[in-house]
C-alpha cells in the first residue's frame, strides 16, 4: 500500500461543489491506498479577494498582517474538504501549519519551508485517516504565520512528499497537463505524456503556468516525480521526471510564446568593462525584469549595440530610467520596439541532436518571419519577432517539430 | 495609565472603511492609554456566510472542522486591523487563539474559556504595542480549533479583562447602548446610562440583544465593569455595574416585547406530585424551550389547569408531542393561542418599591389591556397579552413607570 500527497489548486476547490467533487476523488484513493495526505489551495480568487482588501487599508500592507490574513484562506478550503470527507464517511482531519508544525525561515510573504514535523500527521494517516493540510502556510521561529510565496502550496505538496517520503506526489489542476503549445489558442496542441524538470520549468517560466517553478525546482532537488492532472477529468496528466527516465524520440518538447514583450537597443554603446552593470543595476533597483540580452560583438573595439527585452508594461519606466543614468551610461541612441513577442522552443532532446537552430531558423524564414534577436540555452532556443507573426510562428515551428 | 480592552462587533468591523474608523477610535485611546488589548468579531455576515458553506455540503457538518471553519473569520479581522493600525503608524500586533494561547474545556462550537497565558500579550502592551486577539476562539488541551458559541467574542473580551485584570472592558457595537425600550418602534425610548447585570440580563434575553448574556454572567461573577457604546458616536454608553452602585431614582429600568410567542393552556391536568415534570420532560428533549408557567391552586385538590408560554415556531411541535404523551399525562382539553405577546417591565429598584405590580396592572386595565398571563420575578414582572395590544401597553407602561 502507497503513501501519497495529493495536491488540489485553486479551481479544484474553488466551490463547493468542486470541494465534493475533490472528496470523491479522494474517495477513490482510499479504497486504493493506505496513506493519503492532502494539500489544499485556496478557493479560486479567494486570496486575490483579501490582497484587495488588505491593499484597501494600505498599499504597503504589514508583511506579517499580510501572512495572517491571506493563511486563512487555505484554512477555509482545508476545514471544508476535511468536513465534506467527513460526509462521505471517510475519516478526515485538517492540520494547520502551526499544529504540525511546518516550519519555515521566517521570512513574511515568502518563506522558505526548512522542515516540518511528521509525527502527528503519521501517527494520523495510519490509522487510516485522510490528512487534510493547507498549502501555502508554515510558522517562523517565534510562531508568527508565514506564508510561502504566490502559488505556494504547490511548494507545500512537494515538501510534503519528500519529507514524508511519499510514493507519489499528484497536482490537481484545472488543466489536464502540459501541452505542447498553448491548447485554448492552438488546436493541434497535444497533452505531453512525460517532461523532464528542467524542461518543465523552461515551460513554466514562459508561461505554461501548470505548476509553480519554485516547487518543480525542489522537486528536481530531490528527484521526486511529479503527476499533473486534472480535476475534471480522469484522463492521465503529465508526469514530470529527471530527464533520465524520458525516451527522447522528438526533439523538442513544446513550443511556447509571450505577447507582452518589449525590446529596447541602445546603439553605440561604449564597450569597457562594467557598462552592462550600470545599464542593468538601476533596472534591477526598480524591479523591471531584463529577460534576454544581445551583445553584438564590437568591431572596432570601442563601441557596441546592446540590446535586451522587457515585461512591456515596463517599456516607459525603463526607457526613463536609462535616460536619466545617461551620465553615466554614454550611448548614441535608443530605440524600442513595443509590438514584439518572444518564441520558444523547449527540448531535452535538444542537447544530443544537432541542426535544432538551423531547423528553427529555416522554418521561420520560409513563412517570412523575421527574427530580430536570438537567444539560446542548453534546452531551449528562442526568438524575439513582430507581434503579429506569432500565431505563424508557433504553428509553423509546431508542425516542424512534429508535435502536432 | 490604566489597561483597557475594547471589543468591536461585528457591525463595528464591517467593512474595511469601518475597519478603518475602529483603528481611528484605537489611536485616540493609544494616547491617552499604555496598555490597549482589542478584541474583534468576524466582519458583519461573514460568521453566517461561512455556516452556509458549510451547511451546503452537510446540515450536520463536522463540529471540528467547524471550528476550524469558523474561526477564519475572526482572524481575518484581526490582520486587518493590525494592519489599518499599523498604517496609522501604531505599533500593533494580532495574536491568534493559539499562539496565546486562550484554552477552552475542548468543546467544540461551543467552548467555555478556562484559562489564557498572559506573558506574551504582557510583554507587548507594555512595550506599547496595541494586541488585537480574535474573540470567539481558542484551542483545546490537544491544540484543536474550539470556538466558544456564536456571539463569544463578548465572552473573549469579558474573560480578557478578567485575567489580564484591565481597569475597563469598553464593547462597541452598532447602537448607542441599552434603551429603556426598543428604540426602533419607540421614539420615546431613552438610553440607560447606568444598569446593573442583572437588569442587563432580563433585558437580554428578553430581545435587548445588544450583548451576549453568558459574557454578562461571567461580568457579574468577577463584579467587572462593562461599557456598551456605539462605534459611529463619541456619545457615552450604557454602563454595566452591580447594583450596589446604582442610585435607584426610578423604580423600573425598561419595558420589553416580544412579539414571537404563544400560550398554550391544558384544562383538567390530574393534580399530583411528578405531572408537570411528566408534561415538560418530553418538551426538553425535543429542544423545546419552556418560558412562563402558569399552575393555578387546584379548588378541589385533584385536578388544575396548567398555562405556559413558547416559542411560536415551536406551536405545532409541542402540541403533537403533549397529544402523544396523553397516556401518561391526562387533561380534559387543550386551547392554544398563537397571537400573543409578552411585555416585561424590569427594574432593580422594585425589590425595595411596593405597589410596582399593583401600578402595572392598572396601567394595562387602562388601556383596556386584557391579561393572560402573569409571571414575576424580583426584579422583572411579565404579562402574556393579545398581540395586537402590543404597542399600546409599551407606551402606557413606558410613561407610567417615568421612562419617556
Amino acid at each position: 500500500m502507497a503513501k501519497i500527497v495529493i495536491k488540489f489548486g485553486g479551481t479544484s476547490v474553488g466551490s463547493i461543489e468542486r470541494i465534493i467533487a475533490a472528496a470523491k476523488i479522494i474517495k477513490r484513493k482510499v479504497d486504493k491506498n493506505d496513506k493519503i495526505i492532502v494539500v489544499v489551495s485556496a478557493m479560486a480568487g479567494k486570496t486575490n479577494d483579501l490582497v484587495r482588501q488588505s491593499q484597501k487599508i494600505s498599499k504597503n500592507f504589514n508583511k506579517r498582517e499580510l501572512d495572517v490574513l491571506l493563511s486563512s484562506g487555505e484554512q477555509v478550503t482545508s476545514a471544508l474538504l476535511a468536513g465534506a470527507l467527513e460526509e462521505c464517511g471517510i475519516k478526515a482531519k485538517s492540520f494547520m501549519g502551526w499544529q504540525i508544525p511546518i516550519l519555515t525561515d521566517g521570512e513574511h510573504n515568502n518563506s522558505r519551508i526548512i522542515n516540518m514535523h511528521v509525527g502527528k500527521i503519521n501517527r494520523y494517516i495510519s490509522k487510516k485517516g485522510v490528512a487534510i493540510i493547507p498549502g501555502f502556510q508554515g510558522i517562523s521561529n517565534e510562531a508568527d504565520i508565514t506564508t510561502i510565496g504566490r502559488g505556494g502550496s504547490d511548494a507545500t505538496a512537494v515538501s510534503i512528499a519528500k519529507v514524508f517520503k511519499t510514493d507519489e506526489c499528484e497536482i490537481y489542476t484545472d488543466v489536464e497537463g502540459v501541452y505542447s503549445t498553448d491548447p485554448k489558442h492552438f488546436p493541434k496542441a497535444k497533452k505531453i505524456k512525460k517532461i523532464s524538470y528542467e524542461e518543465m520549468l523552461e515551460m513554466s517560466s514562459l508561461g505554461a503556468k501548470v505548476m509553480q517553478s519554485s516547487a518543480v525546482q525542489t522537486a528536481m532537488m530531490y528527484d521526486l516525480p511529479l503527476h499533473v492532472r486534472s480535476t475534471f477529468s480522469s484522463a492521465e496528466g503529465t508526469k514530470i521526471f529527471g530527464s533520465e527516465n524520458i525516451d527522447y524520440s522528438k526533439t523538442i518538447t513544446g513550443v511556447t510564446y509571450s505577447k507582452d514583450e518589449a525590446k529596447i537597443t541602445l546603439l553605440d554603446v561604449q564597450d569597457k568593462p562594467g557598462v552592462a552593470a550600470d545599464i542593468f543595476e538601476p533596472l534591477g533597483k526598480n524591479s523591471i525584469n531584463v529577460d534576454m540580452v544581445i551583445q553584438n560583438i564590437s568591431p572596432d573595439g570601442k563601441s557596441t549595440d546592446l540590446t535586451f527585452t522587457i515585461k512591456r508594461s515596463d517599456l516607459i519606466k525603463t526607457t526613463k530610467i536609462i535616460k536619466l543614468n545617461k551620465k553615466k551610461v554614454r550611448f548614441k541612441s535608443l530605440s524600442s520596439n513595443k509590438k514584439v513577442s518572444k518564441i520558444s522552443i523547449i527540448g531535452a532532446g535538444m542537447i544530443t541532436t544537432p541542426g535544432v537552430t538551423y531547423k528553427m531558423f529555416r522554418a521561420l524564414a520560409q513563412e517570412k518571419i523575421n527574427i530580430l534577436a536570438i537567444s539560446t540555452s542548453e534546452i531551449k532556443i528562442s526568438v524575439i519577432i513582430n507581434e503579429a507573426d506569432t500565431t505563424n510562428a508557433v504553428k509553423k515551428l509546431h508542425t516542424v517539430f512534429n508535435l502536432d
